[in-house]
């Protein structure tokens, strides 16, 4: 287990934070959402390994650990969020924590985030840390995430620091609302965690000037870090990134895009090479097919992927050609190879993200103005070896 | 390709057939809605290998193969039911196939039902045949199916046989009936396939004396030939037979037990023979959260899996003695042990079911008295080897 601590130089009333909808949630879960009506907040102390969801005594120990680490730092435990990801069912090791906490306190320096950024991690291959220069300050941001991944807020671990000042209520809404095209618009496997935590905090030491730059630049760093956590996604050597266009609602477009990000079947074709586009059309007729009846028209649906048009008129576009060209589209975003290894279990073959090239899907209902991108990932052989053996 | 004919001795009047929701179907689906206004129905013709699915005169082709086999019967292309499964997009070879229909001919036979339960296969690993006596008569099934199952009216091709004379309505309205607790209570990787059959012939010779003797025996049937598809489903190492109790209503029942089947994370487990009951609270957690807020209580909540206590009071309910007996549960379950072949492609090692036991698992709400079963299976190596490189 590796304990991180992120420590405020002195704490601030300027903080956000939207958990996970998982029913249920972790004890860390539970005591942020609390944390919200606190007046300050002084520093974030998180674990991995261990997720502390629905073990007993989860939230005294959670606690404990919190008011043991304000006594360090001079503030009082309510001050302090905690967080775990890991095991979902085990309980913490507080005794043990608690003697850790004063060995990691020397460690804090002010130089670079990330050592947090590589603290925080679990089955992620590398850290993930994304930086926006905005008005005289900036925004940095970390996040943890691999698998267990769809978030309906944000199925992973986020921390968003700021030394631009933006009040309390200012912050909350704009994290609320950069949350949408961000870390909802991602899955890695369909699954929420009990966990999931974006944090956003603000020193509040460079006045903002310019409230919708700043916003502009958060949306900039979550997007990048919600698509870092799909390119580092269990398993995931294909990023597909599904532009839905043209739909009635905002609503409909990013639903539909999640329902092919999550289609089994589609997702192994993708991760063998094979422009299986007839398992896309199935995704998107299974979907439309559960809503109410009449509720939706396919009639004018247009697929593309890789920019090349697979479908219009209610009719497969294709031909030996396109197929070709189709498969080098696949070849061009695959992030590594697949290696059989002598004892059967895959492991990925990267440990950083070769390019940022997605498999790119564009779904056309033309039949509104809305529209939504969603950004998933394969299915292959590494994301069953790490999750039938592994566990976390 | 095999194309297979299924003739009745004379047309019937009585038969009934649900299909697919998916909103984009196949052409023989289309065709198959219309023929349930026609008086009679004489045949089923079957190919496998290619679906018809949205090809350009893909109507046209298959109306060709109704025309061409009513005439060799004698009968109008309006009493032949047409079938198609495979690849979805490609167009059928329909001039081969209208070749080859008088060389089938002579192979039709009333000794077994075998050969078309051979006949109309894809990547099942063995045909499914089932059968129940009822009122001096029988009800004989086959059923095609492996993946892209999750009926929304059931995902694959069954074929259900009667000399027991039940008039249309009744029939239809019993088949309507049947279908919810059987094809609709199952998924082996949660995409609905756009070519669904379920069709039920009666031939009318043994005069019914019992409906609801019937109907019972009919829904046996289903049941068994449903769980049937899901033994034999792609890459299934694990048959997962889900018992929701106490629900609010049964839709609330079966859409829970679908949600725990179709989640990656415990798929994977499962197939690792690997305990992890916290990504099951995960998968209840993430559906009910996923629900409009306040319309769901979890603190009732008890799990037990293999009939061990897991969860309840909130809280996880382990130790290491229950780990090990679930340990030898989910052994006791598995179909086969999988196997590391050399070239890395994984094919499941069984072509017969080797028992009928599944991992059980029960989901007791405590807030109602409605209840479902849902049937589902493993995320294996073997049904990613099987999507991403096989291509139907």
């Amino acid at each position: 287990m590796t304990l991180t601590l992120i420590a405020l130089e002195k704490p601030t009333a300027d903080f956000a934070a939207v958990f996970t909808r998982n029913a249920l949630p972790g004890a860390p879960v539970l005591i942020g959402r609390k944390r919200l009506a606190e007046p300050q907040l002084g520093a974030i102390v998180i674990n991995n390994k261990i997720s502390n969801v629905c073990a007993p005594d989860g939230v005294a120990a959670s606690e404990k650990i919190c008011a043991a680490a304000g006594q360090l730092l001079g503030l009082p435990a309510t001050a302090i969020l905690p967080c775990s990801t890991g095991v979902i069912g085990w309980s913490l090791p507080a005794d043990k924590m608690l003697e850790a906490l004063p060995t990691i306190l020397p460690g804090l320096q002010n130089e670079s985030v990330l050592p947090a950024a590589e603290g925080i991690v679990t089955t992620d291959l590398y850290p993930k840390v994304r930086r926006a220069e905005v008005g005289g300050g900036s925004i940095v941001g970390i996040a943890k995430g691999a698998g267990m991944i769809e978030p309906n807020l944000a199925t992973m671990l986020i921390y968003i620091l700021t030394d631009i000042a933006v009040p309390r209520e200012e912050l909350r809404a704009m994290l609320q609302r950069v949350v949408g095209p961000s870390f909802n618009s991602i899955s890695v496997d369909s699954d929420t965690s009990t966990s999931d935590t974006v944090a956003l905090v603000s020193s509040s030491q460079v006045p903002c000037e310019n409230f919708t730059a700043f916003e502009a630049a958060l949306a900039t760093v979550c997007c990048d870090l919600a698509e870092d956590v799909v390119r580092n996604g269990e398993g995931v050597r294909h990023v597909l990134r599904v532009a839905v266009t043209n739909a009635p609602d905002e609503t409909t477009a990013r639903q539909l895009g999640k329902v092919v990000v999550n289609a089994p079947l589609f997702k192994c074709a993708v991760a063998g090479n094979d422009p299986n586009v007839g398992r896309l059309v199935q995704a998107i007729g299974k979907h439309v097919g559960n809503l109410p009846s009449g509720s939706f028209d396919l009639s004018k649906l247009r697929l593309h992927m890789g920019g090349i048009e697979i479908f219009a008129n209610g009719v497969f576009q294709l031909n030996p050609q396109k197929e070709e060209a189709l498969v080098a589209h696949l070849k061009s975003a695959e992030l590594y190879s697949s290696i059989i290894p002598a004892d059967g279990i895959y492991l990925p073959a990267v440990d950083y993200p070769p390019h940022e090239r997605c498999v790119e899907i564009s779904i056309d209902l033309g039949t509104g103005s809305a529209s939504a991108t969603i950004i998933g990932g394969d299915l292959t052989h590494e994301y069953v070896s790490e999750n039938a053996d592994y566990r976390s």
